[in-house]
């Protein structure tokens, strides 16, 4: 196929997962190019065996490339994105960038695939917390139309980069030694804590973390009215997010006919067994690719409402996969190439 | 005053704790007397600067007690706590032993202290989880009439016991040596996880835990219809409870009266800046009295709602200071005398 694939952001937490990905997948690249800030350049990064040098991520980066995955950072993607797009590149964007635009689509490939179409150079990756909801909530809204959302998140610091899982092995075991590791990457220690802040503060009291969730579910499922609240809390776990979704539905539905449904759903994967202590586990889900979804009962609080517990692996399914499977959908549909704007 | 204390589970993570309030708050008691099954009979615990003999739990302990603290698990309160009001003590039981009774006071000094009046003998202390929400919920109540709470805790170790606390410090430990070690007093790993379970599972897929936040919650507010759904979770935190409550109301309530009112309420702290990242944290709440509230914020998902962040010291007002304070109360209000039944 001759086809070529840039990483930008290629030496990132997530950059290095799209690689590995790329090629667990095999996908159908003949060559892969890695790029990232002028700090990296040079950095050699394992692939397919061998290894491949890291290029500067710079304007003219991008000749010849025919897709360019981005995770390098909003400010990055803003300025180079588009010059990716003009060398005649389709840019999946993992940041935040782009993902509200009203001309990109925000895509997960088992809730909105048909979005693509109208892609014209960039199509944004969701953020890691909301594409594992919406993966379990899609199907259920499909059968019984979802009325309003309640999601409290247990958010691993790898998302928030390698400095981030760094700072909680430091303090972990400083903590050990009897001694104390200053937070760096977060406001307060992270370790043995919960911290009820992920990314900015916003005026009304709510995080950026928060209003993306709100924001981009709305977006994804195309019911841009659909109330939902969202609390991000950061947990010291290495890696996967978990998430307790309070669902409220339209229609009647079973948490039977919910394990039903759910288990028929691409990209999401059933561990519902309570009296055998089968549910999804951040230490289970690390590393995997489906979105678990566990803990499925009734709530009698409101009509037609369900609890849900769902946990995915925020750097793979949260990131790194799901802009692999955004590259592998625009080849099968014939997309991977950039319409007139 | 010649008042005889009793400490039924004296040497439990919650016992010790009562034995430290005690002596904190200067409780008036001319004598204390630690009471542990047979394995810790003859132990030595620390009291006002010397220290006590661990006495054995048993029918005939009791004799001239006027206020017995129970921390010894539900079995041993429901085959003693009988035979110490038999005696002539009052008991204040930390088990869900008589919890739901309907003849036995559910008390949280600051929500509900004129239940105390009907008392015959026992009175119970909450699950701790159920303590530091009520504590929060009952003035924005008390304005604006609750309609319906979605709860998702985050839930510390310490509320398993010592040897769970033990258990996460093992397991972190190994990880840091490369190695693993076998989960005993949880299912499964704490450390660098979370586990959606405290406590058994019931038939409808809830928890004890989640159920005992559901009926305590509506005992102790006086609303036996109150619409609660709870979702509990422990996490890899040495000490203090977090929790993420979704609270809808009757009639109009802003974050800015909500504050005003918790800022007045008995022991509550409000801590809420977020812009210089203040809010509730374990590691902040842990040792400390109050309940903490932050991240108070208007949620437009549905009328009148607010979202809260909860957070307290499970071994102190989740249990040991809320049991000690019943105690102080029933002295106050000259109730410190069993009634006949």
């Amino acid at each position: 196929m001759g086809l070529r694939v840039a990483v930008a952001g290629a030496t990132g937490a997530v950059g290095r997962e799209m690689l590995r990905i790329l090629e667990e997948r095999a996908f159908p690249a003949q060559e892969v190019v890695a790029l990232a800030s002028e700090r990296s350049e040079g950095k050699a990064l394992p692939y397919r065996g061998g290894e491949i040098r890291v290029g500067r991520l710079a304007h003219g980066a991008f000749e010849g490339v025919d897709l360019a995955l981005f995770s390098a950072g909003a400010p990055r993607s803003l300025e180079f994105a588009p010059s990716a797009v003009k060398a005649g590149a389709v840019v999946v964007d993992n940041s935040s960038a782009f993902r509200m635009d009203p001309g990109v689509p925000l895509v997960v490939p088992e809730v909105n695939p048909d979005a693509l179409r109208a892609h014209t150079g960039i199509i944004a990756n969701p953020n890691c917390s909301t594409i594992q909801m919406v993966a379990v909530l899609k199907p259920l809204h499909d059968a019984a139309r979802l009325r309003r959302v309640v999601v409290s998140t247990y958010q691993a610091v790898s998302g928030a980069g390698q400095a981030a899982v760094d700072e909680l092995e430091r303090q972990v075991e400083a903590r050990a030694r009897g001694q104390e590791s200053r937070p760096a990457k977060f406001p307060h220690a992270i370790a043995f804590n919960c911290l009820p802040q992920i990314d900015a503060f916003l005026e009304e009291g709510d995080t950026k973390e928060e209003r993306k969730m709100v924001n981009e579910t709305r977006k994804i499922m195309g019911l841009p009215d659909l109330p939902v609240s969202a609390t991000c809390v950061r947990v010291p776990v290495v890696n996967a997010h978990a998430e307790s979704v309070n669902a409220e539905f339209e229609r009647p539905i079973t948490p039977e006919r919910a394990r039903e449904l759910l288990s028929r759903a691409p990209g999401v994967r059933v561990a519902d067994d309570p009296a055998q202590s089968v549910y999804p586990m951040p230490i289970l889900a690390s590393g995997k690719d489906p979105v678990y979804v566990g803990r499925v009962r009734r709530d009698p609080s409101a009509p037609h409402a369900l609890n849900l517990w769902i946990v995915a692996d925020n750097l793979r399914k949260g990131a790194a996969l799901n802009a692999v499977q955004i590259g592998e959908m625009l080849l099968a549909k014939g997309l991977l190439r950039v319409k007139a704007a």
